[in-house]
């Protein structure tokens, strides 16, 4: 049709500038709902749902969640063979890596989201969606328990149950308020995009209320005090956004009361945007102070009143109050309720985050998988293998390896434990050889031959380079790519296996293990550091380094695009709104 | 700067094209705020405040409201010999003709939206905004009394006090329940802009509630009943909307539920639309009721409980009850309590809306004006006149008036008592002679003298023509604009009176006194009868209709309109965003 024409010029412009996916940068912690997972005491007598009425034997498969894993997942799902059921109590997709443009009305709430119903409809797959929250995992019965989130009028038919085959846990994490009384009550956060609304709306209401005749100079200094807790990526974009707002905005509208602005950045270590390369943070910290923003490290928030927020000098222990006008609380993310108690069931209660394998399979548990921010990767030790590894490595049973036979061994090796490839990168190891110097010294190469302990010795270090990946929309989003591919090649990979070989039993895994790709820290690499143009923390350069990031994501749609596009436009030409919308 | 000089493009080339603006429609019922006006009980020991401190000599004028009346009388005042205060908790301005735009996303909340500080602030007026309701007008001791509707962190200083030397109220309306037990609770609104939001996130979740997978047909059938209570423009506008949102997007994303929708339109009267022409009222009811909408006349609503709404059958008094997803509730407006608190004060308490002369002064209060809905012209009478005016006009003291001397006191006549003109005109009397024919009979023309007696019966029925204006946008944006011009030139006109005759008292009014022009019902002129589009209804056409009325009024910035039109770009490409945001 006629819309259809034009949505294919859009999409042809955009094609053919590939140059402008040149970069990526993620600079988030990716979806998952804040809404509060109440704990489940009573699901009895809720009624089961099994949606495949027409008799078929395809596999039931439910998806939890619909940030980037969950999301990933769906639109990379090809196989037609499953019955697919995705319960999530958002019924749209949301591109949270702008959600601190949206807090200052750089861009418009709406152009970051896309309806899942939308994602879902052009599939060839069966997918339905639910929207309801999932606040029970029964593994046992292979149920989930879910509940809708709309309040009214249904009769007490709030509650179903689903029965799955297969599981797929994508429901991200929610704020981590580290048990700080005073937190939730009084603390906005940056999750989820009514969060984002939400500060927008605070903040102009905190210019609004200082502008009010009847207060004195220091009232209004307190209103307009804006503390952001936690200097990751998304406090210190949050930060930014806020000042730009604050200074090529609001100024001109609250000529009265400008001066009397303050934004404080609390992070309770010694530099912000700490996983980054150090001259970021450098970078970062100065422009942030030249600017006149109040930086304080070594700042632990102890607690936060309705008017105060506390907080305790790391090094000397002296604990003092400010008041506030707006705290947005960024301190990273922490597990929800239903995922704590179905960690309990299957006896990882003694965790803080659900643990899967290398495949995404939730330990323990071959038909349930968790990925994105509500599970880590409990990446296997070679440590805990060495004695197999080595008996299937020693293929003539001689009780030495050699040379050969190591080096045969090394890519199924570094396969399935990809640490060892890390350090044999990180340390500047060109070969194997390299590796056994340090365990047999300098020696003739070929005819060196390693018994056990000479080969535990050498891999001895490689496990320390193992290291959780960050929860980022990056990750998630590749999680779920991954685990859809397996899913469209379950049938044909077990027929021909195409993983790593099984150390501890027979033959080789399914699949290869899950592998990130791309940067592990988004600005951290060396490259990335060089690249850094001048400016980027000031709005007009980040928001060009944003919509690279959204260039790059192929979770995207060619509308959210056109949509951000357009809103930059707006506020090109006509500012940031500051209407109470 | 940049942005100035593509804003100035954009403002030329809609200049260069002034064909747009030769419709106007407007077809809404003004803004003014929804929030609850409690009633004020204790407000002593509140600071009170006077910004004059230079010291100078300044009258302060205090407007109470940011809706078209408000706002139209802020942009067109011009005098900068006023100290002006405004107080509304609405810190925008909102195009409320797009309202039922807003609430199936045809048109974003935001882009109908203008902050006032912006709309003041390029201003040589010196002009403060509050952000605070009004809750209690003190005429005795010239005061209004605020409170700020931010909730935390003001230490008890919510409350305050102005004094003025005029008051402007444009504090709008509220919606009219007329007491139906359970309208409140139960019921959405589409006043203010949250409302429309609300609406908009409402229709998504009833879809999504429907879509859930343990319900039966029947439930899901009551999920999906949308009704509209009210068949004025604003109702019908809304159920168009609606109608198209879930014909165009709503049955692609939610195909199993699509044929269990239903959208029910209930009005009391005979007619939906009555107070156009009847022929728009026969082509939208025959419209509405060929694109499948349940169009129920003569049904009143009596009671609307949380799950069901009871109408009676205005003839046959059987009281009936549907379930529902959701009543929108669009009958008309009532008066606020604040007003109502005032109009006690004064002397007004037995009437239902507080009235004003025909230059928008309160009766009894010289120095408080009111206007758009919160007020209504009590037109003065000629037959309470009748006296005073014949013998302004008996020149000569002969006792009796001469054809010539009625002539001679004319135009002095239907300045201060319009109702003659349009006496004259709707009864296509060319000529005061026509008007003396009825009384007098056919006689020679000149020659004609008339006594008291005659003279009233010739007036007789020219008060009949008495209208009161209707509570249109349009209306109060006049009104605005006609008080701004008497501020304006107020000392001038107090040495050169420009109004009518006083005929009680001497010498003339200082003002004309306030006329609405343009059309008086928005679509009723038989013109626009005649101009009606074939398809008016559905939405292709009708914001093409509302962009008119858009274009046409002066209170909108370039702002506004751009963003309007790449509102209806962004659908028109992408479809409506169905996401609960």
């Amino acid at each position: 049709m006629r819309g259809r024409t034009v949505y294919d010029r859009f999409s042809r412009t955009f094609r053919d500038h590939p140059s402008l996916s040149r970069l990526l940068v993620v600079f988030t912690v990716s979806g998952g709902g804040l809404v509060a997972y109440s704990e489940a005491n009573s699901f009895s007598g809720v009624s089961s749902i099994n949606p495949l009425e027409d008799g078929s034997q395809k596999k039931r498969v439910v998806v939890l969640g619909t940030g980037w894993a969950g999301t990933s997942f769906l639109k990379n799902l090809k196989d037609p063979s499953y019955d697919v059921q995705v319960i999530s109590p958002r019924n749209y997709f949301a591109f949270t890596p702008l959600l601190p443009s949206v807090t200052c009305g750089t861009v418009e709430a709406r152009s970051i989201v896309e309806p899942i119903r939308n994602i879902v409809r052009k599939k060839n797959v069966d997918i339905h969606y639910w929207e309801a929250e999932c606040f029970k995992i029964d593994a046992e019965n292979k149920k989930v328990y879910c509940r809708s989130n709309a309040d009214t009028n249904m009769s007490g038919k709030e509650e179903f149950a689903v029965d799955y085959d297969y599981l797929v846990i994508a429901m991200g994490a929610r704020p981590n308020t580290f048990n700080t009384p005073g937190v939730e009550e009084n603390c906005l956060f940056l999750k989820e995009v009514e969060d984002a609304q939400k500060i927008r709306r605070t903040v102009i209401d905190c210019f609004e209320r200082a502008s009010l005749p009847n207060l004195t100079d220091d009232e209004k200094q307190k209103i307009l005090q804006f503390v952001v807790v936690g200097g990751g990526p998304t406090g210190v974009e949050f930060a930014a956004e806020l000042h730009d707002f604050v200074s090529e905005d609001l100024v001109k509208l609250y000529p009265k009361v400008k001066d009397l602005v303050k934004i404080t950045l609390l992070e309770a270590g010694e530099h912000i945007l700490n996983m980054f390369d150090k001259r970021i943070t450098t970078f970062a910290e100065e422009k942030f102070q030249r600017e006149g923003m109040d930086l304080k490290m070594g700042a632990m928030v102890v607690k936060v009143s309705d008017k105060e927020i506390s907080t305790k000098e790391m090094k000397s222990g002296k604990i003092s109050s400010m008041p506030y006008g707006m705290v947005v609380w960024s301190t990273g993310i922490g597990t929800r309720p239903v995922i704590l108690d179905f960690m309990k069931q299957i006896g990882q209660a003694n965790r803080r985050v659900l643990a899967t394998d290398e495949w995404l399979r939730v330990e323990g548990k071959n038909d349930i998988y968790a990925l994105g921010d509500c599970a880590t990767i409990n990446q296997r030790k070679v440590m805990e293998d060495i004695s197999a590894i080595f008996t299937k490595a020693d293929k003539d049973n001689s009780g030495t390896l050699t040379v050969k036979e190591f080096q045969e061994a090394l890519d199924d090796i570094c396969e399935r434990y990809p640490q060892v490839r890390l350090y044999l990168k990180n340390n500047q190891m060109l070969s194997l050889v390299d590796l056994l110097k340090d365990s047999k010294g300098d020696v003739a190469k070929e005819s060196v031959e390693l018994n056990i302990e000479e080969f535990k010795s050498a891999l001895s270090k490689v496990d320390s380079q193992m290291k959780n990946l960050p929860a980022t929309a990056q990750v998630a989003a590749q999680q779920g790519a991954y685990l859809a591919n397996c899913f469209n090649r379950m049938e044909e990979c077990e027929r021909n296996p195409e993983g790593p070989l099984r150390y501890r039993g027979e033959g080789r895994h399914r699949f290869r293990p899950f592998r990130h790709f791309g940067q592990f820290a988004p600005l951290g690499g060396e490259q990335t550091a060089a690249q850094l143009p001048g400016d980027w923390v000031s709005i007009g350069h980040s928001s060009q380094w944003l919509w690279y990031s959204v260039y790059a994501s192929k979770l995207v749609s060619w509308r959210t695009r056109a949509l951000v596009v357009s809103d930059w436009m707006r506020r090109y030409i006509f500012g940031r709104d500051s209407s109470q919308i």
